[in-house]
């Protein structure tokens, strides 16, 4: 099932259905929004479902992806992983903080979620001094999760994939984390594209609790990365137990992998502009590429094989606050 | 002004106006909710106070502390800042951190807010062994905050006080911090005492954005500690501001002043056990006080000049998940 919320007026917006193909929506029956979907996913998905086979019949109306909120406009929690090995190696490297401590558990951080960005929102900054950054990633919806769920028992709580866009101040983010206390300044909200889908969606694609599909992203029109979403130290099912050891994880928790990226990031490209700026202190000596500045249009879409937009589209421009 | 939540059998509870002496009660006739409250402060509170005006006459009904709920049972955000330098400084003692890198601005991280445990609700934890620990704090709710707010202006935009029970898992805590993504796993849900008040309610205690009395904690019954809450090394105006760098603060924004501490810790006492360790470790060489074990129970109060509970008493008992 395909699931958006489109604009009613209220901060939650209206919760509806979307064919596979992103063409056509009919307001869920079961449900008036996302958040209540996460709080009673298993009991009314029998009937979703039944309208989500209407909607791929042709049933319902248009549904514009471009003018959709996130799928979820606001979350009681957002955790963010850092999953992908070469991306911590990278920014290791552009942060200067080679030989710091490697925790023996995944990384989290928890950010604001008060507010996702829709999909085609403009997103305002106080100033491009900060280093402005995207970065694309995936990430899941659960409904309740009990203290204690170990990742096997997760799976089942992941009732939705996203794709998000997780805005970052990179001059910031090392001072921030240096401190230790995670991000505040640096991490303003995040925007998701405008789709959200359960698993089954993904067919062979959701694999080992990852999504094995590449995330493409462009910066300016100019295609920037396509890394795999499949290579994760700890998928998904790992980052909803690490979150649930000590605390019970409300309906609705959406939890990120942390910036996409590959070992083979000289091929695929990258998902933020720090990781490339690694890669030219690699291989050239010194980072070249400069962060955005205001008017940068950043763009991020995945597509399943046989090049349908699974999500939608993500495209934001940067404007001055 | 004083404000409580009490059950009636939803998440957010009813919002109650609660006499001064906190013993009488009258459900707020203007807003539901306390959400409501902070989403529509300034225009509500002139009606609010002839309500205030009347339960302190005697209107109303009884008012149970012990049986409330937080004042703000769920929250869209929490942000804890750690503004008592004598913690800090016991802290890096404790976690063998000295001479780590200070930033040049407060130290703040976001921590679960869908759940604020009532004042005398039991917490759960996986285990003794993760050595839970309580901690003693103030707190502020803002409406909504604009981007980019001064500390000056900021001023205006704490409406309620409160105190907090910070809840800590110290065996992780130090291992998150080293890897610079702040706390999940050591930061469950906080508790707050039952009721909050507005900043003229603490009259001249309320001084420079901070507030001017003790915070008193007893563990097991014994007298554990009653440091001032003066000497934050940034006010409560600061800590918004701060907060407000690149994001809206959503109405109903928590913000913590972290873990009670004065520099005269030998004579005050403290507000968590850890602090204690420290102070151990530096006046006998070693940490004697051991964490909590199931069962144990902890209880915080603030008074004002003569003698009246300002925000109601936490007291919880500490239980195995």
């Amino acid at each position: 099932m395909k699931f958006a919320t489109i604009p009613d007026g209220s901060k939650d917006g209206r919760l509806v259905v979307v064919s596979r193909d992103l063409s056509r929506m009919a307001p869920a029956e079961a449900v008036p929004t996302m958040q209540a979907l996460m709080e009673r996913f298993d009991e009314v998905s029998g009937a979703l479902l039944q309208q989500y086979d209407a909607v791929n019949r042709g049933d319902g109306e248009a549904f514009d992806p471009s003018s959709a909120h996130a799928p979820l406009p606001r979350a009681w929690q957002w955790l963010d992983g850092s999953a992908f090995d070469s991306h911590g190696a990278l920014m290791d490297k552009v942060f200067n903080m080679e030989g710091k401590f490697k925790p023996d558990f995944p990384y989290m951080y928890q950010g604001v979620s008060d507010r996702f960005y829709g999909p085609c929102e403009d997103v305002k900054f106080p100033t491009e001094d900060d280093f402005i950054d995207f970065e694309g990633e995936f990430g899941i919806i659960t409904d309740s999760v009990p203290l204690g769920t170990t990742a096997e028992k997760a799976r089942g709580h992941i009732k939705l994939i996203v794709q998000i866009n997780d805005w970052s101040l990179r001059r910031i983010a090392p001072l921030e984390m240096k401190a230790g206390f995670g991000w505040v300044r640096a991490k303003p909200a995040c925007a998701m594209a405008p789709v959200a889908v359960t698993p089954d969606e993904l067919g062979d694609a959701w694999r080992d609790a990852r999504v094995d599909l590449p995330l493409n992203v462009w910066w300016n029109g100019a295609k920037f990365g396509a890394a795999s979403g499949y290579a994760m130290s700890v998928g998904f099912d790992e980052l909803v137990a690490h979150a649930a050891y000590s605390r019970d994880l409300v309906a609705g928790t959406v939890i990120g992998s942390g910036t996409v990226s590959n070992e083979t990031y000289r091929e695929v490209g990258s998902s933020c502009i720090a990781e490339r700026r690694g890669i030219e202190m690699i291989d050239e000596g010194e980072a070249k590429t400069s962060f955005m500045q205001f008017g940068d249009r950043v763009k991020m879409e995945v597509f399943d094989p046989d090049g349908t937009s699974i999500f939608g589209r993500i495209e934001q421009t940067v404007v001055k606050a």
